[in-house]
């Protein structure tokens, strides 16, 4: 089956928003053994929806649109494709109840504009939106106006903000692409997430060993990200299971524990997941990452259990006041060096008496750089009861590029520290 | 003008990255009066880039590309385009020295198949990329081969990673796009950046204002973002000036405080920009934001000189230990509470001596919530020397979101405050 989504708003066309529906649909749809084959994202007027969507009809038996079902003047989605396709919209006396109590939970009045919403074009199944107002609609396409050769299409249509297009995708959507769509072929799409190595290194390790593999059907592919690649493996038909598991086996012997995770697992994931079993702390003491450390790991539910606290501490002052780094540390070898570092990562480790602590001290750019440190020098330490290391990195990289990297090493090196004691 | 995008990238329609691309690029073709009108991500096999482009061609007078260029195996759209352009490759010697260059530089040895990114479309443009390997193409096509009626359309070539696209986009796109292309007629496109109002307000308080002013042409368009809600105007011709300083009036009127900035303007860099100017400084003391706010900070070159430090203290006892919240008020009040962001606050500031202090406390969830609290549940204090205000907000959402929109309501009452004293 051939899948295409469609994202519609000015406001993309514009780059005035980052499109994250593109993202979070295909992985789903992707996980569904529905590969998207093709996204496309035009701005909110009728005649381009319509255009776009028509296009769609022609290539796909499943088309996905997001966003115009609002009750503002721009939200067009729902009338043009109604009347693309021929068919009338009528009011809802469902839809239009959940709507007013959605308002009435909310001690809100109701605008009388938010009513549109309640229209559904004919024959179309509602798809109940408990987190906002306009449900999504799922309507069938004549044959005419589909994939020619196909008996029917179908067009799902879902609302664009995430908080109200996520559950419903995941309520509704899924079980009728099931039911639609039943597959008909493994499917098994698999990410390695790496840390600390280039792409180029990556893949002079794992090309060879993975070639025969590669010739039995196994897609390869490879994306960089700030500090991080991320290797995956897509295969598909009776051999799919096989060829990942054998893949899987060369791809751990050939890239160790440079493999900090699979699929979405983050390094906080990790680290979070880590500490917990052993029943151990964490704190930090950030400068250059300004608070980047500690909000990744607590974007983790859970890392309360595990993560005492973070200094950030900016300036010099803050670094001897808040951590009891030593005016003379600090006047001897700047704030930036690997001395003030294993200070901070210890007194941090000290006041809060935690297991481990981190500390990162660095020169985020764009200013404040000198020849001897130019911007991107930073210096990583991690101390634990039994010693205190410390790395020099060096990350030239633009101001919101370097305190990312920098947070995925300093994260790094207490992964493998951790992983090395199992 | 008309102009496409395209998005090359098995990993995006496998949903296994972000699409970045999208936003920067029509954001940057916005801003020169070359608004995208469609934007297309396609798996990287030659078909579907091959299919992408050809149509893209027909409707648009410039195509532009992304990824598919590095030294991988599924790297295949410069071969791909030229093959469907009836283009031979050549070897470019002066794009086979600078990726020499580039490796002698790094002190690493040069992979054979890096070779292959010096291949160039015969009589393409090359655009230099100082970051990377493979550079920027830039290829005429024939009448026949482009959009009918016109004489020739263009197509650019930009390699993936977007350290390498956004300086080549900068520096050699954007003159060439100005000279191929000349802009006719005025276009200027605003963006206003609200907080603390819900999108129905924002649009009850302006719709009418504004209603002649878009009968006479002004386009008007809405973005809900969590704990924000951007207004952004687009006009066109003669008019535009005028229409847009007329409209910008009356959303002043109308909205008042609540207009945080324009464009691209972060509140974090309002803040950053009116503490600097006052010469005055500020801590922070986040538990359920765990170092979002200190982050949001710190991604502002110039922070430092404004931003002291940040307690990131998860549990009651790093609240006691390093800020000195009383265990009496823990005990009595509990964590969450309107008495423990207000000594979080006032602990931030006396320890750190800044003017200012933000402190956050709350329940972010998943779990922790109960009854009394539920999940969403945050207080937000801000203390100065004069007087500690305290606020409760409820923000029920998921963690990200929580945090997100928690850090966001936090800077803006911080804004508020710094604003209403000038």
């Amino acid at each position: 089956m051939i899948v295409e989504l469609i994202n519609t708003g000015s406001e993309l066309m514009l780059g005035r928003v980052l499109n994250t529906h593109q993202q979070w649909l295909c992985r789903q749809l992707a996980d569904l053994d529905c590969v998207v084959s093709r996204q496309t994202a035009v701005a909110d007027t009728a005649k381009e929806i319509e255009q776009a969507v028509r296009e769609s009809l022609t290539r796909a038996d499943l088309v996905i649109t997001t966003g115009g079902l609002g009750p503002t003047s721009d939200d067009l989605t729902r009338t043009a494709i109604a009347r693309m396709l021929g068919k009338e919209m009528k009011e809802d006396a469902v839809v239009l109840a959940q709507i007013q109590k959605y308002f009435a939970q909310r001690n809100r009045p109701m605008p009388e504009r938010t009513r549109e919403e309640a229209l559904v074009p004919e024959g179309a199944l509602v798809l109940p939106n408990p987190n906002g107002t306009a449900p999504g609609l799922a309507v069938e396409v004549r044959p005419d106006q589909s994939r020619s050769g196909n008996n029917v299409g179908w067009l799902i249509m879902l609302p664009g903000p995430p908080r109200e297009l996520r559950p419903i995708f995941a309520n509704h959507v899924v079980p009728l692409v099931k039911r639609l769509f039943p597959s008909k072929e493994p499917f098994i799409c698999r990410t390695f997430r790496t840390a600390g190595l280039g792409e180029s290194v990556v893949q002079q390790k794992i090309e060879h060993p993975l070639r025969s593999l590669v010739e039995a059907g196994l897609e390869l592919g490879y994306c960089a990200r700030p500090g991080q690649v991320d290797v995956r493996l897509v295969s598909r038909g009776i051999n799919a299971e096989k060829l990942t598991a054998e893949a899987t086996v060369i791809l751990r012997a050939q890239l160790g524990a440079d493999i900090y995770g699979q699929e979405d697992e983050t390094i906080e994931a990790v680290i979070v997941r880590l500490l917990t079993a052993r029943r151990q702390t964490l704190a930090l003491a950030e400068s250059c990452t300004g608070g980047c450390i500690a909000h990744r790991l607590t974007n983790v539910p859970g890392a309360s259990a595990v993560l005492f606290g973070s200094f950030v501490t900016y300036s010099d002052e803050m670094k001897r006041k808040l951590l009891g780094v030593r005016a003379e540390t600090l006047a001897l070898h700047g704030a930036v060096s690997e001395e003030v570092a294993r200070e901070m990562a210890e007194d941090a480790r000290r006041v809060t008496e935690s297991d481990y602590a981190i500390s990162v001290t660095g020169i985020a750019g764009p200013d404040g750089g000198t020849p001897e440190k130019p911007v991107g020098t930073v210096f990583i330490a991690l101390a634990s009861l039994r010693e205190t290391r410390v790395s020099k990195m060096f990350n030239p990289w633009d101001r919101l590029t370097f305190k990312e990297v920098t947070t995925q090493q300093a994260l790094n090196q207490l992964r493998l520290r951790l992983e090395s004691l199992l």
